[in-house]
């Protein structure tokens, strides 16, 4: 990866551009103010792209008053306001809010009185100093907020702003409380920035993988069926397994065994992994099978760890690298349900390397290698690597209570990643429960960020269920385990396929890959031929046979994103030719039949881009 | 299929060898009652093999009372005692069997009271006519039992008999009855006949999947996964990987579509799919979700169904075949489960044709060729097909109530496979619940019969379901549906092909297809060679490293059934030669590194036997 390429990698820790968000939200929340006088404050955060504000309003928010907020905000921009800190005891602050008929800020200040605080800050916007408008005199207060702070020295250093979207949000989250109104904004270190975002969200759009994924008829939800439970249909089921092969032929290339395991097993098997101590919220509830409890699987690794220990190991089967692409089975709230990205089901890419310490660090290089060569193969070219590490609070809590081996796995990762050359980014306290944790961002073609893949290295699990093999010296030891997943799952990688190539997908992972078009019926047959021929070599191809004129025969191949179109007419099946329509180069070009059929073989076989 | 083989299939109706097992059953209870006198009798009916015979004794059998048993019966035989019916009120059975210290006779007289019976039958063993021997008068009643009869003229004419087990039976099979003793006997139509079994079974036990699928670790169960739900081991789960790559070869070439569905479900797709209603008792408890009953799916049907109905349906898109290896789970009761015969979890090659009436023979037809391929291809030779019909006192019970289309449907299907012409068994009565059956029996190398697969036309559900098509016409049709899976399941097919081949396997099937055995260390690195030649091809080579003498390593590449070992020695080395050791003829013959390549290379891509 080069320099200018790491550069680009969107810190969310960037605090200036932090700031600036924070500020503009107090600015939404004065602009509110001024329209509302009578407007509650609810809670204004950032976001990954901008900032929010809740407020409980005398009327419904409609689109346009987004305008007129817009216009107050930039003249708050405009005045140059400073943002000046002051304290208060916790106490005056609840009494004022309270007094104030600001019922939320007073909840939040009786907060954090609950938690200890004895004195409270608050942010004021102030006119400047050499302020001349018409609005009031230099130094006047134009707002003030409950807050911890960090803003920009002024109003007039929040970069470009935009207001974009109204929604209802409970106060809290809590459905029982009231419903607020949420205005959410964008904000960008300048106006280039701002408008590459909305532009990127326009394109994301188009490229929704939901709308997609029906208009290519790649996946359906049935209402029979259930929620988060995608039904993949013949054109995604192609998509499933071309990539299905792709891992097949670079793990066997790699050193892979790949074995099977069941769906359902038995609650033991996760009592004794740690699952149902330290996993049970992503589960589902248990089945009753001969008075025994069964729960759907949530991960694969118990049942890998079950085919390890079939048989004894000595140092010379290690690694010892299991691989399966198997069918996990979690539980997310119906709500957070959404498309292919947050599903109920999904299938893994998944595989264990069991290996020594000395192994360690030449496969999990092998690993971070695994997952450049599929980042060029696809064509992404931002990414970044999150080492989740653990806390000490979290200890014997949400992670297994081993506090030098924490540290010492941690640091065996760090210095592997450095070796691999892979740009990382550490988080503290998120780590997985039995070991440190990798999560690899990617950014698709429009410059959105998904979370692909997990990668984690467990020193914890193979101890709790008694894996082991016998070293050189003839000692019982324990292996570590790496959990891997390159390709993620199914579901969120084609999801961020179809967004990444906006459903025009590279040859080989094209559903369909040639679409025949006879200009008439009188070249059906031919186009038949030329359909055998290709179908012969494996590939997926079909003939337009409707009734219907070549060029909406050329626009339907177009929609449905077909890479390459053969158009027939009378020169063609003269000449035993083809006319081929590319569809990135929108160029038609004639050639034979056959070297048309070597080329695109040599193109489906390199899986070129 | 010649005449010759279609002659050889094993009719189970078989009458005369019926009558021959079920005298011996007689013949039996008369040693037994010889031997003790107190005897309980329970019933005594015919196996497929042979026939068994339960009772209550004064104690425990051993193993050589089968020995004096069977001289007895030999002795009853040589009598060739008569077999001779009488009626009598079966008053005066049940009294009769109370009085003479039989309840469980006299319990089977009642229950034929009950039924409705007013006589009952009996069949009395008497001394022939001219019976000149000194153990008691032409005449002499030896035995008589409650019988409906057949059988053989008399004890003489039972061809070859051989009592071979003791097992415990529960009166009834009702564990809170007595334990009786159940003694087996074999039976055949001659000596040849029976000793072909006697080392059929030798055999059999040689071959059993479930010791062979552990000593070349295929396949593992785990007490912490729970019974019934095999893990696929990395030497089973190449098989596996293999079995589903003929599978997507064929099933492309067959114009088949993949697909892919979850494993757990709403009940309400069950219900309307009529599972729950017809086939509830197979299918696991529901598990909650969202205060929804979910199911683990016991079929793919339904999931098909509704890809289907995902898009609408014109009768150009018809025939429609959506296949998927899918995994479903059915339950078990834990006592019926057998290593991968039985078992609770299993991945099935499963398809769903969606056709016209018209187009119905054709398919069927195709699929009928595919399966005849596939015996080919594994060197299955002897086969038939039972075609299970409904009856009609199951209508609106186990059949779905449409009396007329289960004639048409059964007719059309009639005539499919006579043209077909694949060796037919009509069953009565075993139909699924939408529409006839058909069940896929072959045998073994060794002559063992297997159930591998079944075939099913579906006129209901596609109506239950609301699937349809518009027709030429414009009018709105339903399609049938062919449920079908040629390869079974992969537990099911891999422990018939672990015993058929004697876990000796084609090469392209075999987990280790090559064994690299250098003669000493000094030729390791040359023997790591011929390994990476081999890997970078594809093929699943392993170098015995072990520091162990060539016999050894010979020695242990045949226990693993290897198909080839490459022996590695100086000669080799020098020449860039290998020995090659095959596993059939366990013969040596020497060629080019790369000549065996290439016809290795060949043979698996050949799929050769």
């Amino acid at each position: 990866m080069s320099k200018k390429e790491r550069s680009e990698v969107v810190r969310s820790d960037d605090q200036e551009l932090d700031h600036m968000r924070h500020s503009c939200a107090h600015m939404l929340a004065q602009a509110v103010l001024d329209m509302f006088p009578d407007a509650k404050l609810g809670i204004g955060p950032t976001t990954d792209n901008g900032f929010y504000y809740d407020f409980e309003l005398p009327r419904t928010l409609i689109p346009e008053d987004l305008d007129l907020l817009q216009e107050k905000m930039v003249k708050i921009a405009n005045e140059r306001q400073t943002f000046e800190r002051r304290e208060e005891p916790v106490d005056e602050a609840v009494e004022f809010y309270t007094k104030a008929g600001q019922p939320y800020k007073a909840e939040i200040a009786a907060d954090l009185k609950t938690q200890g605080e004895t004195t409270v800050s608050f942010y004021e916007n102030r006119l400047p100093e050499h302020y001349k408008g018409t609005n009031g005199a230099p130094g006047d207060v134009r707002f003030y907020d409950l807050c911890r702070g960090g803003h920009t020295e002024n109003t007039g250093k929040t970069g470009a702003f935009k207001l974009f979207k109204i929604a209802g949000a409970y106060w809290r989250g809590d459905e029982k409380r009231p419903m607020l109104q949420r205005i959410y904004g964008l904000c960008f270190n300048d106006k280039k920035e701002l408008n590459d975002y909305l532009m990127m969200l326009e394109e994301a759009k188009k490229r929704d993988h939901r709308k997609l994924g029906q208009e290519l008829e790649l996946f359906t939800f049935s209402e029979h069926v259930g929620p988060g439970l995608p039904l993949w249909m013949p054109n995604g089921a192609a998509m499933v397994e071309e990539l299905e092969k792709l891992a097949k032929d670079v793990e066997f290339r790699g050193g892979y065994k790949r074995v099977r395991t069941p769906h359902i097993t038995k609650g033991t098997l996760y009592l004794k992994s740690g699952h149902l101590p330290y996993y049970k919220d992503s589960m589902y509830a248990p089945m009753m099978i001969d008075e025994e409890e069964y729960y759907l699987k949530p991960m694969n690794c118990p049942h890998h760890h079950m085919i390890y220990a079939a048989t004894p190991k000595s140092y010379r089967d290690l690694p010892l690298r299991l691989a399966e692409y198997g069918t996990c089975y979690r539980y997310e709230d119906s709500g957070a349900l959404f498309g292919l990205m947050r599903v109920r089901a999904l299938q893994m890419n998944d595989a264990h390397i069991y290996c020594t310490e000395e192994q360690f660090e030449k496969e999990f290089i092998a690993v971070a290698q695994m997952y450049l060569n599929y980042f060029k193969m696809f064509g992404i070219e931002k990414y970044v690597m999150r080492l989740s590490l653990h806390s000490k609070e979290g200890l014997g809590k949400k992670y297994v209570d081993e506090p030098e081996l924490w540290v010492k796995t941690e640091e065996m990762v760090r210095s592997a990643m450095k070796k691999a050359g892979v740009p990382t980014i550490e988080v503290p306290d998120e780590a997985a429960f039995y070991g440190p944790k990798i999560d690899v961002q990617v950014w698709s073609a429009i410059g959105r960020e998904f979370t692909l893949a997990t990668n984690q290295v467990d020193f914890a699990v193979p101890k709790r269920m008694g894996l082991s093999f016998v070293d050189k010296d003839g000692s019982e030891q324990v292996p570590l385990a790496i959990h891997r997943a390159p390709l993620g799952t199914h579901e969120r990688f084609i999801g961020f396929l179809i967004e990444h190539f906006g459903g025009a997908f590279p040859v080989w992972l094209s559903p369909v890959q040639v679409r025949v078009l006879p200009v008439s019926d009188k070249f059906l047959d031919y186009a038949r031929e030329i359909e055998a021929m290709l179908f012969e070599k494996g590939v997926r191809v079909e003939v337009d046979d409707a009734a219907e004129s070549l060029g909406k025969k050329i626009r339907s191949a177009e929609m449905k994103k077909i890479p390459y179109s053969l158009i027939i007419g009378e020169k063609e099946v003269a000449d035993n030719t083809v006319s081929v329509r590319n569809r990135k180069t929108k160029e038609q070009v004639v050639m034979g039949a056959e070297e048309f059929a070597v080329k695109l073989f040599e193109e489906i076989q390199m899986r070129s881009l």
